[in-house]
This record gives structure tokens, sequence and C-alpha cells, in this order.
């Protein structure tokens, strides 16, 4: 039964937990009352674009952050121009974050009217975008859901004049704070970075944006649906190529300085992990490596270089990569820096008993839903149970199953695949994933076969083109009637030479009648049939298809009536 | 039948005009071939963005018009960045014009491998709008079609640090020359206006934008669908007086010195026509006007001053608007121009006989539409047949209707209402349409309802607030579980004094059950309630409610379980 007593004791001890944060800041925002008070014409805007999924991306004029509420305020007066979010539901629903199926990321926008005189603390007029990062303490996550897309949303959103890590700020919404991974967000920022959690201030910005476009992401962590690879099919892996050049264009400084290059030197670098997912057989591993690079390139020689993103530096492992031939590593997040790779380089990924790379591999969704990415990608997978070690840890988030009951042991013990699972706490998932490996005699063979493809180029070109080639319009297109004969003539198409097997289709509409001839000829440039019903309103249009069928822009004209 | 003397004359004749245009640019290509060839690293690359409307947005990175072939040409190849159009039908349907329903203003593409090297006679490096104009020479076109769908675009895409007609420049792929309305489009244009069809060379963009936003279209033509208003959800009348203001702003300096303000006086401007749709007893509407005024302003002493577009320049034009309490003037483009009002001013649109304002006027469109527009808006309509006269013209075009049968034109005659019609050259419309008009005495009246109206400002006040708020998310969340007894505790909201009659609801979850808790109290802070089946993944969800019941962002917490 409820009592009284019980409940305002609840109450009382909630409400101490609950105002703790509350009191702070207001505390904090005391101490700041000296700042002057916002300027009363301080109206907010907003106009958002869409990406071609319907993502939100959004600039904001006058946004404030304030740390008390935790949300964002918009001075909504007349005045303000909401462009491209018409009604509540569309306010509530921009993202600040690109992961898939996930609610955590919404931007969180308090309306306020302009009798809202709140202090204005901090005031940013340079341009800045701003994030609600997922995991930004994992290079993967870094690079899959903030950076490519706030890559190829500064390019879509620039007008290519100035380079927009000089041209935009960074900031962030989450409560993370300062990461290994900073720099990483830092070379897009032309000012420090700001993380809004950890202001005791209100901090707004002349122009804020918010909202990446999705079209770079390829993999889903397991949201309402299962984890495994997102089929994004305006995917442009060029984009991602771009992106690597990017961040290496930044570091040119550094690059010349402290990364000699030696091109006659083969080299094979290692990724490895030191704390989870080992390879517990590294020497093994070593000498396959090296029997594979001399069956390969036997005139040259190699270097085996064994990387761990938790020890060396970003710029030292960029620079060996940049020079490798190939990389073989245990699955994990640093696989991600294989598309630092130069083209051509190999790519082999080693997988735990039991996990299968279909589901959990961000890098061969990548590379194989993409083909044209210039890197050849080979998994191995262990299938010995006997070559699979138990992690040490027992935490259940490291793999740990001990805090479960017997029976549930037993079957996770008795698998031998895991399935794709939902995020994120699968104790099925975790504890394969987190078992340590002997690599057997059958990675000789992977590496081998992922060795003799960075012997040649064996990507097809012209990708692009031959998936988006249409017939252009003809230059001219003329039409003359005379004594009931028909006579139609056009020009060449300016990419004639691109369209394989072109034909026409002529369509005449003559009075209420409608007449379509085909003309099979891709050099034909004219035409004559008789006309019956002849009517002054003759029209004609013309359309050239290429081998594919695929029709171009039609070309439209009224006919010259001619008499003699 | 169909001769082979014939067939071989008429083709003859047709391929002799067909060429005449094609070998004229193969000449002026000749002389040009002293420029150098494109470098072979030339790649094109797009992004495209969506407006509300789905309306393509699109920058391209080099991106060439060929003259010859009166097409844009796109060098694709595995480098380029093809972002937010992902099949060719996307690529064919970039709108160049925001007219509605009409086909003609497709970006023209050419698609092209890099083994093209056509020459580059002309690289704009200036980031470039280019723009397909339906009817430049037409104010009303100018500015609802072109000027402010530009506006809107560069003001969406733009970061707000660079005053943007110091930051674009502007090209005309219609074939228009200059116009006396040329100005109105240089003001938007950083660099002399580019017209592509009157060169003879390749003109290259190194950042072309092509596509403008929709959202402040307001009227359709007529094309598939009747003429009228067009209702655009999203449309935001802030954004016309920003354009406004824009314009004035650019035309400041000429204000400055040419343009004297006289406060005290009621101005009103008697917006004229010389040539077509006259008003026939000019002198009778001053009288009107002045007898309006004297009952209105009794104590201001008054100047009405008659204006013509075809006469007056554009500076001398707005800045009498910028003073006038009234328009009156007969309907046609020029009473675009009323936009230049300052607030709280007057517009009487007048309407020859049988047109009916609500399928044809563009400005009752405007102003009825989004009444939040702070002009006031009276038609007056001729409703007698005596005081409607023909024009001299015969040309169909203006009304003439001499050339069709003799019943076609008694029908047409003995209308009183001119239905809504399509585009562009339906009789009966162009007919009345085109009619001189004797104003009657019922013209005092409409003048004196709508001069009435300016004394007082009628408008609603923060109608975009009471629109689009929304409760915020709660400043915190605290769930306490002890002996059986739930309580919530939660903070008050960023913009709870925005909202009306706050309620919130409260949804628990514990194991399979779930429970909603509705508080009709604003001022609630907590709540608390007993758990029979407790279990320990207790979480509650909390959303706060206004008295429209716009449910707010939702705020979420797992509960504390807490024994003694």
């Amino acid at each position: 039964m409820l009592t009284s007593k019980n409940l305002l004791g609840v109450i009382a001890l909630s409400t101490v937990i609950g105002l703790m944060s509350y009191l702070t800041s207001l505390c904090a925002r005391r101490q700041n009352n000296n700042f002057s008070a916002m300027n009363s014409s301080f109206v907010s805007s907003v106009w958002c674009n869409y990406g071609q999924s319907g993502e939100k991306i959004c600039r904001f004029q006058n946004l404030c952050y304030n740390s008390r509420f935790q949300d964002f305020q918009f001075i909504l007066t007349d005045e303000s121009v909401v462009s491209g979010v018409q009604n509540v539901s569309e306010w509530m629903n921009i993202d600040m974050s690109t992961v898939l199926e996930h609610n955590a990321f919404k931007l969180k926008l308090s309306i306020l009217s302009d009798t809202n005189k709140f202090k204005r603390l901090v005031y940013h007029k340079l341009p800045t975008f701003i994030l609600h990062r997922f995991k930004p303490d994992n290079i993967m996550h870094v690079i899959h859901d903030d950076l490519i897309p706030l890559y190829t949303t500064m390019e879509a959103i620039s007008d290519g004049t100035v380079p927009f890590n000089q041209k935009f700020g960074l900031a962030f919404s989450d409560n993370y704070s300062t990461t290994a991974l900073d720099e990483w967000y830092q070379n897009f920022s032309a000012a420090p970075l700001i993380r809004l959690m950890s202001t005791n201030e209100t901090v707004c910005f002349s122009n804020a944006y918010i909202g990446l476009h999705r079209t770079t992401v390829w993999f889903r962590y397991g949201f309402k649906q299962v984890q495994g690879p997102y089929y994004n099919n305006n995917f442009n892996s060029q984009v991602i190529r771009n992106f690597v050049n990017f961040n290496l264009e930044i570091r040119r400084e550094t690059f010349h300085s402290d990364c000699k290059m030696n091109s006659k030197q083969i080299k094979i670098i290692v990724l490895s992990r030191s704390q989870t997912r080992r390879i517990l057989n590294m020497e093994f591993l070593v000498k396959a490596i090296k029997k594979a690079c001399t069956k390969i390139y036997p005139n040259n020689k190699f270097d085996i270089v064994q990387i761990d993103i938790s020890i060396h530096s970003i710029n030292f492992i960029l620079c060996q990569i940049r020079q490798a031939k190939l990389i073989v590593g245990m699955h994990g997040a640093a696989m991600i820096l294989s598309i630092f790779l130069p083209s051509l380089s190999g790519i082999v990924e080693l997988f735990p008993f039991g996990i299968n790379p279909e589901n959990v591999s961000f890098l061969k969704s990548l590379l194989e839903q993409h083909q044209q990415y210039p890197l050849y990608y080979e998994p191995w997978i262990n299938i010995e149970r006997e070559n699979s070690v138990a992690g040490m840890n027992t935490n259940p988030l490291l793999g740990g199953i001990s805090h479960l009951p017997q029976h549930e042991q037993n079957t996770i013990k008795g698998l031998t695949q895991v399935p794709a699972v939902k995020c994120c706490h699968d104790p099925t998932y975790l504890y394969y994933m987190y078992h340590d490996t002997f690599l057997s005699d059958s990675i000789f063979e992977v590496i081998h076969k992922c060795l003799r493809k960075t012997q040649i180029n064996t990507f097809d070109k012209n990708v692009l083109l031959s998936k988006l080639v249409f017939p252009a319009s003809p230059a001219f297109l003329m039409c003359v009637v005379k004594e009931n004969i028909l006579s139609v003539d056009w020009g060449e198409l300016s990419n004639a030479q691109e369209n394989v097997g072109l034909w026409f289709q002529i369509t005449v509409q003559f009075g209420e009648h409608v007449k379509n001839f085909n003309i099979y000829d891709s050099a034909s440039t004219m035409f004559a049939t008789h006309i019956d019903n002849y009517a002054e309103a003759t029209e004609v249009w013309l359309q050239a298809f290429n081998n594919k069928n695929i029709g171009g822009i039609i070309k439209h004209t009224r006919c010259l009536s001619v008499t003699e």
C-alpha cells in the first residue's frame, strides 16, 4: 500500500538526486551575471535541405545551447525564417548523428519567444557543425558515423572556394570529454573543438549546421534491425577516397618530415590487439606472411610492421599504411584504417571462431558492396573450436558469461556460429567476439591469394559512366511538311561516342493522331514519311536510345509547312 | 505517294535550314582554336540536396556549357563524386526554373567520358547560379519565378558569413537577350550576367548551382492545371520581406541621394497602364482617392503619384512605393511591386469585366493565402459590361477575336465571367483581360475600406510561435523504486512559459507491463505510484503536452532501485 510516509520519503530522495545538476548549473549561471543581456533583436531562423534518404541538413541562425536544460534554444518570432520544416513533428525529427534507427540523437529543441532575455555568455560567429556523437572513442565509429558524413556534408553545402577545414567549427552535444581521437575531429575544425556539455554557459552560434548526409553510411549497428551491411543505393566510393586524400593533405607537413617512403620494399602491416581478441601465435602469422611474400614478390625485400593503435601515434600508423601492400589484422575498429592503403593493396581480416564476417565486418561490407573501391579483401575465419580461447575477462561487456545460469552458458558454448544480433549486449555475440585465436595453416593460402591479387589491377574502369550515361539531346531538330511528306532532320548528339548502339524514336502528332517511328541506325540524321491526314499543327518529338534502351533527353519542334 | 524526287527535295530543304545554326557555331569554334585544350584531369562532380517539395538543388563542379549542342556537359569518370542523383531518370529531372508543371526547363545534360578533350574557352571560377528563365521581361515573373526563389536558395545554401550578392555569379541558359529588368538580376550577381545562348564558346564553371527552392512559389500559370493560387504549405512570408529588404539595402546608396522621404504626407500611388487594360476615367479615380483620403486622414496632406513602369525608373518607383500608404492599380505584372510597400499599407487591385481575381491575381493569392503578410488587400471588379471597352488591338495575343468564326465571337461576347484557364492563349481570357475599363462609383467604397484598415494594425502577432511551439524536454528526469513505490521527479521545461495548459504523460514499463499516467497540473514536478509487479528493469518516459495536445520531446530514464 502507498503510505504517505513512504511516498514522501521516496520523493524527497529522488528530488535531492535530481536537483543536483540543476543547482550546480544555477550556481554557475549566477557567477556569470555580469555578462551583457541578449540584445532584443536576437531572432532565430532555420533553413533545412534534405539528403536523398530524407535526412535533414539544417542551417540555424542564432541558435543557443543552454547547459542548464541541456537543450538548444530557438527564438521564434514572426521575423524568423523557417524554411524546410513545416510542422512540429518535423522540428522534433532532426538528427544530430548518422547512426541508423536510433532515437537518442534527435536535436532537442526548445522554441522560445523573444521575451526570453537569457544571458548570452558565449557567441560563436564561425559557422559551426554540431554533432551528437555515438562513440567518439572508437576509430571505426569516428570515421564511419561522424567524419566521412561530415566531409560529405561540408562538400555538399560548400561553394567549393574555401577549404572547409578553414571554414567551419565543430561542436559536440554528447557528453564525451577529450579522447585520444580528438585530433581526427580537430582536422575538420577551424577553431578549437567545443564540448557543449562541459560548459556552464549558454553558448550561441550565429550559424550552426545540424544534420549530416547519410549517403556514405554502409553499416548498421543493430538498432531495430540486426547489425550488418547497410546497402546505400546512392553510395559513391570516390567520396571515401576523397576523404582519405583530405586527411592526408592536412597531415602533409608532418608526413614530409616524419614519413620516409621506401618504394622498393614490400611493406606488410599486422594490426594487432593487445588486450582482447588477440592473435595467440603471432610468430606463426609472421612466418606465413614471409612465405607468401617470398612466393609473390620474390625480387623485393619486405618489411613486416606490427602496429597497435593503442600504442602507436596516428601519424606513424598512417605513414606505415600509406606504404603498405597488405594489412593483416584481427577484426576490430582499427581495421577501418585500411581505407588509407594505397590503391590495389590487400586486406586480410581475421575473425574469431563462430563470428560471421557477413554480419560484423564493416570493411567487408564497404569493399564488397561497392566493388569499385580499389582494395582487395579476403576474410580468414577460425573454423576450429580448439584454436579459440575464451578471454580472461569475466566482464559481461567483454565476453564474460559466468554470471549467466549454467544451462545458458552451455547453450552458448555449444554454438558453432553466432547469428546476426541486435545491439548491444548479446552475450553469445560478445562471448565469441572476445575470444583469442590461434591461427592455423589455412592463413597462408588466404594471405597468398590476397597478395597475388595486388600484382594486377582487376578493377573495372568507367563503372560510373557505364551506369549513368544516357543519350544527350540532338544538336538541332527540324521538321518540314511539303505535299503530305513529313521530313525530319536532326543534329548529332554531343555524347554519341559514349552511347553504344544508338537508335532513334520519332513521335509525330498531327491533329488527333500520334505515330511512332523507330530508326535503328545510329548514323541516321534524317527521316521522311507520308502523312495522310495532314494538319497544320504537326509536332514531332525525337528521343535517342542506347543499346541498353536508356532513353535520352527528348527534343521537340513544330513542323514548318511549305507550299511550292 | 512518296516519290523519291519529292522526298529528296524535302530532306534537302529541311537539312539546309537545320544545318544553319550548326555551321555557324562550327565556324565560331574554329576561330577559337588557338585556346589551350582542356587539361586531362578535368573531371566533373555533382552534389544534389533536396528542397521540401523534392526539388533538387545541385552544385556541379566543372560543368561546361557547349554552345554548339546547347547542352551542359559533364565529364564523368570514376573519380567523379555523384551525390544525390542515383539513376538516369534523376539526372534528367533537374529543374532550372521554379515554374510549376512545365517540362521545358529541365537541365539538358550530356554525360561524357574524359576522352573528350573539348576546348575550354571560358572558365568561370566564381560560384555561379544558372537559371533558365521563363519570362525575364515581365517583372512579376522575374520576382516570383526567379528572384525570390534565388534569394531563398542562396540563403539556404549560404553559410551566413558573406553577403551573397558578393559571393555568386548568375548565368542564364534561356535565349532572352538584355531586357530593361536586367538590373534586378544584376543585383544578385557579383559579376556581369552571363548569357550562355549568346556565346559561341564553351563556357565552364568550376562551381555551378542549378535548381532553386520552391518554398516561396505561390502561383501556378496554368500548365497541366488551370492557373491560380498555389498553396505552398511551407511558405514563410518573412522570406518575401527579407527579399524586399535585401533589394532596398542594395539600392541604399541611390536611395540616400535620390529618394527624399516626407513622412507627414499621405502618399497614394496609382499604377497605370498606357497601352492595354487601361483606366479610361483616370480623373474620376483621382477624385475618389482624394475623397477617401480626406475622410480617413483629414489632418494630413496627401500626394497622389501616377506611375507607369514602362516610363519610370525602378529606383524612382521603389522610392515612391516605400513612402506610400496605398497603391491603386489595374491588375498586371507591375502590381507585384506592391510587396515593396511599407508594412500596414493598402492595395486596391482593379479587374476588367469578367475577370475573377481568385483565378488571376498573384497578389490576392500572396496576401490572402498567407495572412501574415502585413499589407491590406482589396479587389475592385468591374461588374458592368457597359463600362468595359474592347482594346483597339486585333492581335489575338492582345485580346483580338476578329480572326475567330462569328459564332465563337458571339459566345465569347456573351459570357459574364471568364473561368480559370490553362496557359497561354485562351481567346476568351485574353479578350476580357485586355479590355479597358471605366471605373464606377463603387470604387470609392473599396478605396475607403482599404484606407481605413491602414489606420490600425490588425495583424496577429506571434503566429509562427503559436503554430510551431511544442514543449521542450524537462531539465532532468529521475525515477526511484523503493518498497514497491515508484517515484518520478522531473525538472522544469525551458519553454514552459510558451506552452499554455501544460500536462504530463508518464509511461512506466516494468517487465512486460506498460502503464500510462496523465498528470493534469502544469506545475507538477513529481509523481508517485504503487507498482505491484516490481521488476528490476523499470523504465520511465515523460512527455509534456500543451493545451493543443501537442506532445513535446520525450525524456527517458531507468529507475534506481533503493533498498533500506
